[in-house]
């Protein structure tokens, strides 16, 4: 319950600015992992105190640093100290039902997002709250939980591969984005190839559950632009943004990262019409069906109705009842019954009704 | 009812600019209260003339005014004089109806909102309006009567807490504007937590009641998304005024306000869409419920119908009727009524109806 | 018929610009009135002849000149003449199923609006075209027919009430138009009333009567729109129309009026979303009932359709029925029918039917 | 079949710009007509040859060259050589399928757009392209077949009415359009009146007919509005084209223009929505039929189902059946009916089912 | 399954801008043909190698090189360097999944989009995308496989037809784009003949069959509008790019184009709305259905029921049941009988239901 907006309850009255973590506590001790690199050197290290980051701020290397777990606000202000970060950011970090968004910082620029995974038992989206924060010559992460989709960037900053150890700390931030985006898409997509599939079980066999199937999907889809959307937004305003904290070869692939959002986007509101289109394919069968019992009721009672009327007839103890004393009477009703009984069916054949 | 929005009868054909309370009046006496302070003093007021605030005005210290009760049209006539401000501004205070906006009149900025607030019992918001003028030292502050939701900001000035008491005027404002919206969402949120819960019940048990309870929800929806939609335009209008009244430090604040509120309507709409899709759920389990309905109606009547028939056939008296004669007649009768029925049985079960 | 749009047939073809008055005439013979005034004195007047009222244009008085009817195309040529308007406006003054509109000719400022009105015992807006030609010092106001919402406005004139008489020709026409879109705001809020009270109709009793309110409401609501949408969009240009004849003190009240028409054309929104809502409503609870006669049917046919087969089989006439022997065989036969008929009300009981 | 989007295979593949006629032949000879005037001179002919018509290019009088037939390639080359057309110029004017628009070669305007007409036996609209180019001194007009709706226009130029004599080429051009949509509006009035009359019929008789009706209504509405909307793009466009072919005298002309294609487009839309309503109440009202045939059929059964099965069991032929025996048992029998009947039909008068 | 958007999961993670394949491998061996032509010389040849083609680049001639076949990803990196290509471009080449995009690199205009195509037998389209890189002198075209809808173009190139031959490579590149473009039209509008015939069977016989094939048809218009809608925006894109690749005389024909594509869209808006109303009259139609069936089975139940009640009164064995004595009971039992069926006769037919 309460999966689309979590509540704020504890921020309520308090002054803004002030840091309270709004959320669920997923890990018992917050970690700081650091990954320093230029061409040439590379630190892979866990901190235990963010001051040990915080100096490798002012060299020129690229400093990531990533932070797991969001509950010791003691940190995060010390960290907010360290790097000199304003404290509405520090309260966005800490809010993870921060709706996504970009804000330009002076001194840095400030993306929040979601990062989204599918619980595959439930066939339910969770979201987990990333936090960048790009500086000069440092990249904070913030998560609420270890484990993320950055292993791919961190084997290829290990391995030398592609453009990144040779790119500055802006083309890491776009890297990480690139990453989650793409990991979009892969979620949308495959709950689309199950929604794809649908129309045939609608078609076949429109049971309530189907329905239900159905409903879920759009409850998913409605999730998943609800996160999505506004990242979209974040990205664009980030291709925008003009900030000397990017460089200007990094703004093709900036550009290229909102056309994937875009894809992204587009691919959910094809999968909701279709999933409207879906209902709609449901409920016009479910009237079909219905139709179709109450040709089988009428038939079976237009037909039988008027026999056991005419049975009856001839089952009254009128004294006087002068057909029940001919001999071949029986038969004649007989006849009269199949007669009867004939003319219905044609006229329901006539009617296409089977 | 009337509830969305209040008859203004009684200003029809007034003169704009003369001023006429429109509302109920929902307190008995106005009461004005002064907050005036600054970094280290800090006076806290009830006052009875208005004319003692207004001499505050001209000091440099950050002066609130709170008034509470509107209908003493003549106490809002000299707070007008008083502080120098529009008839315009001065009517748009009195009409409880008016719609939330947000003015730049040269010597200070207007600011019109609603308060919202849920009645527990009935499940119903109410909202009062919120009039804010900012000037250069002071603000004013109307409501229509007192209990609002300011008390933390109240308790952080008296505590020193935060950077209230270091900040001007605007950043009062903003921290009062703050207060409001986070409630807006406070409210979005329970409400849509009980929407997230309704769809179990659709499932299960789709009851006329169940249906009334979307209906309801809607109307409440509708009636805060009216509410809040036009604050968020005020609020962006705001950030946008470069009006001198307000600090660049306070800007920031100001988009993260906007943020805020722009969260606030785009979780109203999520859950309107959310209940569409309820309501589309409900019709088509009610939908299911016919069919399975008709089917139980036409099991039964394609079964037994045809037997009833084949008794009354034996019901007739006519005289030769040979069939009756026979020793064994009675079991061969019950045996074919038995096939038929199986017969019947096993076409319904191929279609798959039970 | 044809209330949404009239027919403009006579046009088709003409001239553009020639004049022909389209509509029907309401009035025998068109009346010109003026009143003419500044701070000191003030003259009210019937005239004979539009010629007195040219006269009056090039002093400084303010001089309104109000034209009721508008069949006498000749007369409408002559203050065509008189005041040098431009022959398309003309054209649009006599063409009374002109869309709302505002248009700056370069002497004059021309807006095209409706007067709404409510036949209170058919429940139908009736609408009226009024025309404003705001000059340098003179304003004229076409009517179709005498009897406005102006009467206010002139008594404000006459007894110097609020800034009317010290402001300039710009300040009347702006009261005349708040005149007209605070009528079209009482219509709405009157009309919104009723739909707000709808609801409970819907659920009692949802007859066909109730059906045919909803639908006479939203084609209502639909007039509204079609006569109110326009003219915000005119008030909007003419608050941006930086035109010389508008004073620069006039324009927070041109805002307020387009404040005012936005309140206006989102309560008809609001409005028609309920509505939208109501027909759910009712064809859901039309639904519900359906449901409820078919288990009412359903019941009854399935608890005694197969009673009556069971007593159909003891009323055939077979010489060898080894039941009908029996001495207690009426009272078993009796006793295996309440077995059945209980097993059936309980099988509904279970299904939650009653 | 395919009469909102005609085929355009032969197209396919050609070189852009290579003329060729798509559409059906609609007249066995093209028609060239020549109306050159100034001021005081008047010209009316039928050419033989474009190069006739060509050389009063030059001169400075209007000349006004209507071509009826679209089929002759040849005549259309030799005519975009004569007046020095662009190739893409004339491919769209001889692809009768073609979208309205306006586009601005430099050295003439081109404007398609589509003629609307009434076929008044099958209720049906139909199209002819209409093809305008505007150059300096001359205007072509370009229709699929004789006979239009500028007889009107012509008279005015014969017979020296309003100012089009004394006005411009492009005054001419602006009359032609003016025609055109007066009669699109002629058109939408036309239908929209048949709609207003439609409810009646629903709320009355809502038989297949009638609904067969609603959905004809909503396609022709569908038809008009594939046709107009773009025509008031290309009138939107005109008005800002700034182009050296219009005088800045027209433009007030062409902005009237622009709201009367804006308001037939809104009648359209108005129309649709009245057709949507008009569909939803025809559903509603087939609903509530439902429910009263279910009623109907609820109540007879409900009331004699369980009286046949008490007259059943009186009809056994059990050998002891002691209430056969009594004397009044067939009074107390009939008694018994009765009161069970009117039970019923009390419990059905308490549903308010009758 | 999941036509509509293609699973991409290979590239999740790897480095934006390493080269993979994304898609299904269409043919054997990728296909390099090359098209290189001026006013006077025309060389057609199929490479083995791309550098031949890359030395002609440099050269004043037209070189449009063609390669079908996207597999080989060793083939497009080695492209990727002759002709100095960004990596995002040559990644987006091969993710065949990619949305229709237009993109500026310096040095090169990239466009791609999708061919479509309908497999006749199964009523779907089908897509393949087509990658366009127009650099300096040469036009580089990606497919997925051989088989196109280019061959008129290629016969105007060699036969000299129309402009194609004395204009640059911007112009071939439109004139593909339009061949392109042409079929989509061509496709809409095959479509769009099928779903304005489908009216006629929806009023004649709306079997299930019926309804899939309108959802058929739904589902293949929306697959048009995600491939079609993008394509208008790149072509947008284009004609506003301002890139010094496109000579200013191509600028008529790319707005020609926007055109041409803008009528695709909304040819297919119009056949999405059309379906959306052939579902309404679908689901209409099958209540009208289910009216007629239970008029028909509550005239014969409300007809026979109380018919076979009154029998069954006359079946009942009571001792003294007086009527049976009479000698005309018989005849008066059969003429209650008519009475009874012929009053209910009257009423049904009153009701207007036969």
């Amino acid at each position: 319950m309460a999966r689309f907006y979590k509540k704020q309850h504890e921020n309520k009255g308090l002054a803004p600015g002030s840091l309270v973590f709004i959320g669920k506590q997923k890990i018992e001790e917050p970690r700081i992992r650091l990954l320093d690199y230029d061409k040439e050197h590379l630190i892979e290290n866990q901190l235990q105190d963010i001051s040990e980051g915080a100096d490798l701020v002012n060299t020129d290397t690229v400093s990531w640093i990533n932070i797991d777990g969001l509950h010791d606000t003691e940190l995060i202000k010390q960290i907010g100290k360290s790097f000199n970060l304003h404290s509405l950011l520090l309260e966005d970090v800490l809010n993870t039902g921060q709706r996504p968004k970009m804000e330009d910082f002076d001194n840095c620029l400030f993306i929040s997002l979601k990062m989204l995974r599918q619980d595959k038992e439930e066939e339910i989206i969770l979201s987990e709250q990333l936090s960048l924060v790009l500086g000069k010559n440092f990249l904070l992460t913030f998560q609420e939980r270890p484990g993320d989709v950055f292993d791919p960037v961190r084997e290829r900053i290990r391995k030398h591969k592609g453009r990144i150890r040779i790119s500055g700390i802006d083309y890491l931030a776009y890297a990480l984005l690139d990453t989650v985006v793409d990991n979009y898409i892969h979620i949308v997509e495959e709950l689309g190839e199950r929604i794809e599939d649908l129309e045939v079980d609608i078609l076949n066999d429109p049971t309530p559950e189907v329905m239900e199937r159905i409903n879920h999907m759009k409850r998913e889809m409605n999730y998943l632009r609800k996160s999505i959307r506004p990242v979209r937004e974040a990205i664009l305003e980030l291709t925008r943004s003009e900030s000397p904290l990017i460089h200007e070869n990094t703004y093709p692939f900036l550009k290229d990262l909102h056309d994937l959002s875009t894809h992204a986007v587009e691919a959910i509101d094809t999968y909701r019409e279709m999933l409207a289109d879906h209902l709609n394919l449901y409920n016009t069968t479910v009237s079909n069906k219905l139709n179709d019992i109450m040709k089988v009721l009428t038939i079976f009672a237009a037909i039988f109705i008027p026999l056991t009327f005419i049975a009856g007839v001839y089952g009254t103890n009128f004294k006087y009842l002068p057909e029940l004393e001919f001999k071949y009477s029986y038969f004649v009703f007989w006849a009269v019954l199949i007669v009867v009984a004939a003319f219905m069916v044609r006229y329901f054949k006539r009617q296409k009704w089977f």
